[in-house]
């Protein structure tokens, strides 16, 4: 069977048109500012352009079919194509001046992982600091597409059952057209943004970082425009519980909030996973509070300006933290990894956590952990009656058995990659806590990690090699694995 | 359902019976060597034959029939009933004076996983250590009947695929009766400790040690009667190279050396887990020296006395590490946390490889991984052609949907028990890399781990309700998880 490589180069194209377009709204920007930066990023949105034009015009009247393969190469490669011209800005301007530290800022970027290897955020101009926070915002936007018109149609990890869900008109055969539930959902995204930076303004932030930081939040990004974060407003209490709420809002399945403003307030209380996921916030917040506020020792510190012993410092800070990781938004309010060993561990264990179907977040999911524990007791009651038929429920219907196979073979290659990253790491010289973690925070798209990658510093000090290899890991995450690792099995490449 | 509660008392009291029966061995070693400990033994023996022959007096003329829910029970509280009453020589001696410690030896010894709580283990009276080698023993008994006559039937974690290759005639019904085929695989567990005993004395060690360390291979165990572990014989190779032979022979399938005897080499040389178990040990072997012999920089004091940048010493040290290590035997002969930031996650990752079905080694065992990756990779295919029926094929035979239904299911629950294992140990505040090395220890058998808990450290620092959780991994990863588990559930308590 012969790829359509003609509609591939085209959506391509397609792709560098609209992020030159991007990267416009980045000039313009630093033009405001007069940071300096402007010719260097209308050069790249220039040239961006003029590739993407280019593609498209040298590949004008392709056959319109895309078929699963297709599909596939166009996801993953979607992605790098975004990233390999996303970094350009940082590179024309020498603001990070190696390839491998443009790239991987970009990656990080455009898969909302927020991993970072500037070690002095502030010194950008302000074209870049922006252009750095859209990346996480055009990469949130695309995983809404992914995760609502073309994941579920290639059948990777259960995410049918996700789309079910979804409203509007179900496309049966994979379409580059965007589909009408993916612009609804592009609504309330762009709508919460707005939202979020009106009252971060509101609440005393300046204009600039309530843009960046809302663009952050909602793609569950992480990206900072401060040095310490939004450690950075530590006294102000009310920045924080606004980037909570929303942080809360990104990790939450957007068609709830659409099912929301349609006034259908009960079929989102209903939602099995928004209840989990909910749950899960409340009762690791109480736990990690409750250890905070009677046992962590903090230094204040100039970068630990937090206050603890105090009740409402503790409950801010844990939570904070705790919907930080499960959301996989990274940003930071302080230093889990100082708190307490068991703390430590206990947010290692939340990174493997992830939001909901259905959200700009990464890591394993919601729904899935749910599947994979609810399977995994039943599996306890078919062991005692074997020969009766013990089906798995979620939103009170029964959930084909192909669907729940699915879910468990994505947790098992998500473990096996886990740990594959770590060795990986280690191979490089790094060091067990920072190769852990580092793994573990890359897949789930999260940012923040461990060791030497611990909240408040960042991933400058790896080698080379390693933030390739992090890079990698990031877009297998942000792509649900099977997209990205599918194209290196000898199947796919076969003739048939 | 009634359970038919006399023949799991009936049962318990033999195991009793025989569990004194073995402690009168250690009674007369203990008076060969007049250790000063032999009076505490004998009384040990008499307490425990005592309570077991009451037990099985009082439930005699119990109906024979054992059904599923009973053999949950049985093997459970089998290994129970075997570490409760395996401690009374310690807590009578005073050897170790405390309920917790002892305790954690004895299920240490019977899981056959070798973690210690003795700071100096040579000044154990004689009969004491061979008592410890003896439950080592004991529990590769217990395992090899479980393997090959129990856990098929209860349809555990694929142990039917292995079943199914056993020789011999195959029962239909759960039974207390051993199996003819466990009998043939004892023969061969006891001459090979025969056999190991017998080179390890002409090559120098005395009988004592010989005998000891023999008993501690075969189960793939690792209690040493030295507290440098195998390291103490480390300038004498031939020692540790025969040492290696038994440990690859206890962490290879007892069938195949059936098969073997029976001049069946061919079907040993064609057996597809026996293949893989080789290629890792041969592969990672080849890595892991070339690391040391290359890279690692380790001071030759007085607890290392080893000399590296010698191939020799290089290649032994690594295949002894690599080899204890995949076999969950955890003999040390080296400590592979001090060697390279990239070992130490390297055999981080080895823990959760384990041996061969059929063996004695605990861990996830390589026919499961086998199985998982290629279901993985072929889940590529199937998604890559939805309407096609791709089966997994083992041994040149298609396996059933519902064994690699029921592997995958098995190695979830291993990685959530590993982080919830984790977990509980960082809880009780033990720091990150030894909560994470001591609960994939634990789960997997093995015995060595990392941080505080490194090869030529022990458990003796843990807090008490550590060593009793870390009990609890143990046990569950030895009885294959879902014996242990299913009784927690509240299924299984249900009356239908």
């Amino acid at each position: 069977m012969q790829l359509n490589s003609k509609i591939i180069f085209h959506i391509m194209g397609l792709l560098l048109l609209c992020n030159g377009g991007f990267m416009l709204l980045a000039t313009l920007v630093s033009g405001i500012y007069e940071d300096g930066a402007t010719l260097s990023i209308a050069l790249a949105a220039i040239t961006t352009m003029f590739v993407g034009t280019f593609a498209m015009f040298y590949t004008r009247g392709h056959k319109k079919e895309v078929k699963r393969r297709e599909g596939y190469i166009i996801v993953t490669f979607g992605w790098l194509v975004m990233s390999f011209s996303g970094m350009l800005p940082y590179l024309f301007s020498g603001a990070i001046p190696t390839v491998t530290n443009a790239f991987f800022e970009t990656v990080s970027g455009y898969t909302t992982t927020g991993a970072s290897i500037l070690d002095d955020i502030e010194v950008l101009p302000e074209g870049l600091l922006f252009w750095r926070s859209l990346t996480h915002w055009i990469g949130g936007m695309g995983i809404i597409v992914l995760a609502i018109a073309i994941l579920p149609l290639l059948g990777i990890g259960g995410m049918q059952l996700f789309a079910a869900e979804a409203p509007g008109p179900s496309a049966d055969k994979l379409h580059p057209r965007i589909t009408d539930t993916a612009k609804r959902l592009w609504l309330i995204y762009v709508g919460y943004t707005l939202a979020e930076t009106v009252l971060l303004k509101l609440a005393g932030m300046s204009f600039f970082d309530a843009i960046n930081h809302s663009l952050a939040t909602l793609s569950t990004g992480g990206f900072s425009t401060k040095n310490l974060s939004v450690a950075y407003w530590n006294d102000q209490p009310l920045i924080q519980y606004i980037i909570i709420l929303f942080m809360f809002l990104a990790g939450s399945n957007f068609v709830l909030s659409y099912f929301a403003f349609k006034g259908k307030v009960q079929r989102v209380l209903k939602d099995e996973e928004f209840r989990y996921y909910t749950g899960f916030v409340v009762i690791f917040t109480i736990v990690a509070a409750l250890v905070v506020y009677l046992k962590a020792e903090v230094p204040v510190t100039e970068y630990h300006p937090m206050v603890f012993g105090s009740a409402e410092s503790s409950f801010r800070h844990t939570l904070f933290q705790v919907i930080s990781v499960i959301t996989t938004t990274g940003f930071v309010s302080a230093d889990f990894t100082s708190w307490t060993p068991f703390l430590t561990v206990f947010f290692f264990g939340l990174m493997f956590l992830g939001g909901s179907a259905g959200s700009t977040s990464g890591g394993i999911k919601v729904m899935r952990h749910v599947l994979i524990i609810k399977n995994g007791l039943l599996e306890f009651k078919r062991t005692l009656h074997p020969n009766a038929i013990i089906p798995v429920r979620y939103n009170n219907k029964t959930v084909k058995e192909q669907i729940v196979y699915n879910i468990i073979a994505f947790f098992v290659l998500y473990m096996l990659l886990f740990i594959i990253g770590a060795l990986v790491l280690g191979a490089m010289g790094i060091d067990f806590v920072t190769a852990i973690g580092g793994s573990a925070s890359s897949l789930g798209n999260v940012g923040p990690a461990f060791g030497g990658l611990y909240p408040l510093s960042n991933f400058n000090g790896l080698p080379d090699a390693a933030k390739w290899w992090c890079g990698f890991l990031m877009l297998a995450g942000r792509l649900e694995l099977f997209t990205v690792l599918i194209l290196l099995t000898p199947y796919f490449w076969k003739r048939t």
